[in-house]
């Protein structure tokens, strides 16, 4: 029988945390200032650090999210930690300057037809206003970091089929206009595995180690079998959601993210470093349940328990 | 960027639908036999081709499938379907060899905890007994294949850790005492990706194409990931339950086998070909739903359904 040689997984990985942003946008529930902050210094004790804390848009769009400035002032104090925001335009993208944010995502739909029904314009005007964006930050002499994540880039749930070109091709205009990376996001849980390999080995031909980001739905049930995927072709930063909340508006009681102590679990087990403790994320998790009462939290190992081949130890890494 | 080259998946991959067995043994639901022969009726329909229909043990041990004979000579009869049963010693086997069942399937625990556990046998007393019953079938100039499902092989709730080397060794064993083939099985969900690959990789090397199954429990969320895995090291026989039942009893609550559906929707998504029809297995698991009132069935394409990309089209191959 021939050997398959794999290729090699990477060693460490950063799990970026998204639940204050990802997760809180699409739930109904006001989480309170006070346990925004309690929730980001026991996601740094636990070893988070990076960690997408809220959304430069307007507060009458999305009221849960109107004191991203606060909390991110709050994230910005505590040591090592890289606080991101996520800016939809150059209106946020003036603020995250202004408010010193570690880096602002600006997301592009790499469908045609959820970028006009998400943010009205078309993904070509969206690489126009990351020219704009990155012209702002050199003007203001700003360290904030520039990504740009590129969403609906496995499928769409209005248009479909999302052609793996368009994608290769926006991630060159994003670039080209100034963004520093670039994330590739199944927003709508389309993706597997295969779909994973392709299109990643397609983006890192034109982006090369500019490739910041994979971040994947469990809507299918997939989440974990693309992260893989995504770490054979070398990716090394991953989002994730503790609780797996952030589920798509249309699929309904479906999964969310996928979700951080099962992400940081898989990887724990394969022995690739994440700086998590396993212990402190799961009592984070056990948290995040009250302050989240009437919402359905997702994932597996919090029903199932470490492994006896995992217990004792201190899972960290 | 240097390039990463995958293994080629698998073109054409069979899921053997095993929750008559795995699914059923471990629930208290007593399913009637009518209800059995129309799952396994609808299961034709849907395209699945190789079925675990029961076990042959004593009945005071397991009275849910104590109706086995009837179901296998039900099972028989359909065309094109290859019914398999589960014997635990030569008494079982010689059962399934009376009955013509098309496999059986011993069951050998690497753990050797858990085999004194459950069989109150070591590994190397059962592979004497596989002996027994390759001989036994000889005698009988039976066409029954004699399959060994290697479990525990990735770990174990009592044992721990489960050396590789050790599992090697039995599969060698297992082989020369006369089996036709052996799978590996994670009966108690604490492989993951890397593990799948290393093992599977170890084992080919003495196995060969003899190598027959990879069976996966979802209990810990990797369940997919570990099939994808599997896939890339070219095994193209997987065992799931249609709404993922068959738990494990130490993990209350947690997921059980992987879920026919999820799988079969994975394999469709990736283009690999499975014969099985999805509407006809969805409405299956409908039915399912009803039966096992009471019982937590698991599952995430159920909730999401299809992605409006693989919607309208006929979704099997």
């Amino acid at each position: 029988m021939e050997t398959r040689p794999l290729p090699a997984l990477p060693q460490r990985v950063v799990i970026r945390e998204v639940g204050l942003r990802d997760g809180l946008q699409i739930i109904p529930t006001i989480v309170p200032t006070s346990v925004k902050l309690e929730w980001i210094r026991a996601a740094h004790v636990a070893g988070v650090r990076e960690l997408e804390v809220g959304s430069f848009v307007p507060a009458r769009l999305m009221p849960q999210l109107a004191d991203t400035a606060e909390v991110l002032a709050y994230a910005k104090r505590l040591p090592g930690l890289v606080a991101s925001v996520l800016v939809p335009n150059l209106k946020g993208a003036e603020r995250a300057i202004a408010e010193e944010a570690d880096a602002m995502l600006v997301p592009l739909s790499a469908s045609h037809a959820h970028s006009l029904a998400n943010l009205r314009k078309t993904p070509d005007d969206v690489v126009a206003e990351i020219g704009r964006i990155r012209a702002a930050r050199d003007a203001a002499g700003s360290a904030t970091r520039l990504e740009v994540g590129m969403s609906t880039a496995f499928g769409c749930t209005l248009q479909g089929r999302v052609e793996d070109d368009e994608v290769v091709r926006l991630v060159q205009k994003v670039l080209d206009a100034g963004a520093d990376s670039v994330g590739l996001a199944d927003t709508v849980g389309y993706a597997d595995p295969a779909m994973v390999s392709r299109l990643f080995e397609k983006v890192l031909r034109v982006a090369g180690d500019r490739v910041a980001t994979a971040h994947f739905h469990d809507t299918r049930g997939l989440g974990l079998a693309n992260c893989y995927a995504a770490l054979q072709m070398g990716i090394t930063r991953l989002d994730a959601c503790l609780g797996g909340i952030g589920g798509c508006p249309h699929a309904p009681g479906a999964s969310g993210n996928v979700s951080t102590e099962d992400l940081a679990y898989m990887l724990a087990s394969m022995g690739i470093a994440t700086g998590l403790d396993f212990d402190a994320l799961m009592a984070l998790r056990g948290k995040l349940a009250g302050w989240l009462q009437g919402e359905t939290l997702h994932g597996a190992i919090w029903r199932a328990g470490l492994p006896k081949t995992m217990q004792g130890e201190e899972v960290t890494a």
